[in-house]
């Protein structure tokens, strides 16, 4: 990964008044002085860091493309830590783009997307997770997911990594201190220290771990599966519950969210439905990945609606709820009849029994109780007030404190659930008492998934997967 | 209209990685020092202009709410001719709603559209013209408009219209003198001169006033009115026009386009298509303003297609075709016959007939010959060459040089022809020895006409207009 030439890029949305066009490198400011001109009489190479400067911009024909506002910010202090130059012009796309072109033919390469952070991240503005964080800040829509990316960015959660690692470097330097003198049989009044320093470090790993289904909810929404057969109003429902006057936040930029339908918020928790339409079609090789992804968002979400149509043949359709129900594991399930709008109560009726005897034969592991199903109507919103009490319920999110310390961050939860079970196996060696090298390279193990949190160890493959989520112009 | 209050307002599109905040107003830098924490130990209002300043913003309950650039420009070298502060921030709708929220309580007001520019226009930072071509910078999307607009916002217009001002004020200067005098009867050796004088001006605003055919066709598009019954394809061929590689230029900010289907730009031309499939639906009073706009845009295009389904009953639509052709006066047209995919040759031959017959019959003051009139299919994209040859060689606009003072805003070119024959009256006046005074006051019309360009006279209502198309934050 090239981190020495000088990139550039738009950095703002297309639309609006102004636009803003960054380039970073330690040519930046040569490249800015072959395209802009100042109106006064200094040379732009004169002009000193965090200062504007007033002046015209022009195309590669030499032509006036704009009058701009340009900013200078010399290394090391810019957020990219290089040499950096902040072009604000008018927000025509004509502009900005003749602009970038003109910047381009004088020696700049066009950014990849999170290309900006990622120097900061090289240059040793920030860590690898407070980097993570600025992408996080960006998509954050409410206050509480605004809240801990922030918290993230400003290196919360790096303070308590690092306070972590401290601890293990201790535990380290006492157990190869030990390793020094197991020859000599030595008797270490402490391995009990040994273990109850090791049990203070795994509590804090485990909390952090555990945090991460609050974070991921905060972050993402409470995720919630809708199953159901083909045409029992499932698509219905969903515009019910979005289409009231609540906010339906909109995908944020370069994240995947295929198998996702839509994001509402109910009594300040943000819920996230899946439409697990596309499940059943798995003939298609290329829909294959689609549905890899629906099944692991399927098997994040803690709650499910099961739509049934009281309509259909229910008794053929036990192959069905036979397929659907084990996707519901480990979830708290709604049962929803819906169309009670234009069904017999005999109908209705049948259909919950039906329903019910379903999730007792198939439905090993759901959460479930006979509360849990009821008539609906998702044409005419009937009895949808119940089911947004059920979801807020379901999702039983705590507040998140300005202080709050909780993961939200997939890659970081996977590196601390390998770091919990390192720390649990050295634990384990620790008191089944055994030799001091196989308990040390355990040990080694966790320093190493934790410093992979914060980018200490890291692959190319790795800082290109998290960058190319950001934005072009971060 | 208030000047004196601090006003703020995003100035970026929704999205990207960065927003900006623009803050202006006697109260700006205080304001900005109340929700805005300088990480390092200058306060704010000791900054110095032009200068940039790294810190923290909180929201109105004091929580952190970005790590952000903040920008100070002060009266009079800024924008609007105020104190002024932009604050760069990470791109999330949180962050840019909360801070705003912030900067409000705190005693700012949410900026109108083009409100910034007002105040530059009001605090004499550029005369009207000029605050209008700002708009209309942002606005442009090809390299002809842009340098249209990059003319007028440098003063190029401005210059010209202070020539002309100028030559009218010596117009007057020697009318009042022969004023002065004309009770003793001295006869002027120069009436002669002043005719002289007064038909450079009239050429000179002939030409303004005459380039802005040109000027509103690279601003705006050249107009194309399609005509035709329903169902006889004119959307199909509308898709076909503009679902080619070619760039769909997107409505631009606050300019009602409600009338207009879509841009498309051929051989360097950009086309502006005007659907007149609403023309006909008039008993709905609230439709009639659409109507009336879609009149006024029809009135406003030099060419029209009139499309034609050779399977209908052209027997019976000799009525429609009354009603359709009036409105392609002083248009050059073609006839296109629509659907020859499907239609066999001796029904194209009969449509092609029959609108021919129609043309010669109803088509007074259309521009048409034998050559104008050909088969397609829109569906299958057969011989739109043709009709893209036919728009160009029909729209034949010439290109325009950098240096060019073209006119493209209506409200100007509404002024100059009012100017225009003000002028021509007081050559007429001159010629037929009126008394001076009479000769005089028309000559004062112009001037006023003129005046209105610039904005020297104005009134809130105009201004209210100008600047309501602008967008919010510019």
């Amino acid at each position: 990964m090239k981190t020495n030439d000088t990139i550039c890029a738009i950095a703002t949305a297309q639309g609006g008044a102004i636009s803003l066009i960054r380039i970073s490198g330690s040519d930046a400011i040569d490249i800015a002085a072959r395209v802009f001109t100042p109106r006064g009489t200094q040379s732009l190479h004169d002009k000193k860091s965090y200062t504007v400067t007033f002046g015209d911009v022009k195309d590669i024909r030499g032509e006036q493309l704009d009058e701009v506002l340009l900013t200078i910010m010399r290394a090391p202090h810019s957020y990219t830590g290089q040499d950096t130059v902040e072009i604000s012009c008018h927000a025509s796309s004509y502009i900005t783009r003749e602009l970038l072109i003109a910047l381009i033919e004088n020696g700049a390469r066009q950014a990849e997307p999170g290309e900006f952070t990622m120097r900061a991240f090289m240059n040793g503005k920030m860590d690898l997770s407070r980097a993570e964080a600025v992408a996080d800040v960006i998509a954050a829509d409410s206050r509480s997911s605004h809240r801990l990316a922030m918290n993230q960015l400003k290196g919360g959660f790096s303070k308590q990594l690092k306070m972590l690692r401290d601890k293990l470097l201790q535990l380290t330097t006492l157990m190869e201190l030990e390793l020094d003198f197991s020859e000599e049989d030595v008797a270490f009044a402490d391995r009990r220290e040994l273990i109850a320093l090791c049990v203070e470090i795994e509590t804090i790993i485990a909390n952090l771990t555990n945090s991460f289904s609050i974070g991921n909810a905060v972050k993402n929404g409470v995720p919630v599966a809708i199953v159901g057969e083909a045409n029992t109003g499932k698509s219905t429902l969903l515009n019910a519950l979005l289409n009231e006057d609540r906010a339906i936040v909109s995908d944020i930029c370069g994240t995947t969210r295929d198998t996702i339908e839509g994001t509402m918020n109910v009594g300040g928790v943000s819920f996230r439905f899946i439409d697990t339409a596309g499940l059943r079609r798995t003939n298609d090789v290329v829909e294959q990945m689609g549905i890899e992804r629906t099944l692991n968002q399927l098997s994040a979400s803690s709650i499910a609606l099961w739509v049934i149509d009281p309509m259909m043949n229910l008794d053929t359709m036990e192959t069905a709820a036979k397929e659907l129900l084990p996707l519901c594991k480990g979830k708290t399930l709604a049962l929803l009849i819906n169309k009670c709008d234009v069904v017999d109560a005999i109908s209705l009726t049948r259909a919950m029994e039906w329903g019910t005897r379903m999730v007792q034969k198939h439905g090993n592991g759901i959460e479930w109780n006979s509360q849990n199903v009821w008539a609906i109507s998702a044409k005419l919103g009937i009895n949808m007030d119940r089911l947004e009490e059920f979801l807020v319920t379901a999702a039983a999110i705590p507040e998140v404190s300005a202080e709050s310390v909780v993961v939200t961050n997939i890659r970081h939860f996977e590196a601390l659930k390998k770091a919990l079970s390192d720390i649990q196996r050295v634990h384990q060696g620790l008191q089944d008492q055994l030799s001091g090298d196989l308990v040390c390279e355990d040990l080694r193990q966790c320093i190493h998934h934790l410093s992979e949190i914060a980018g200490d160890v890291t692959t190319d493959d790795v800082l290109g997967n998290i960058f190319k989520n950001f934005c072009i112009g971060k």
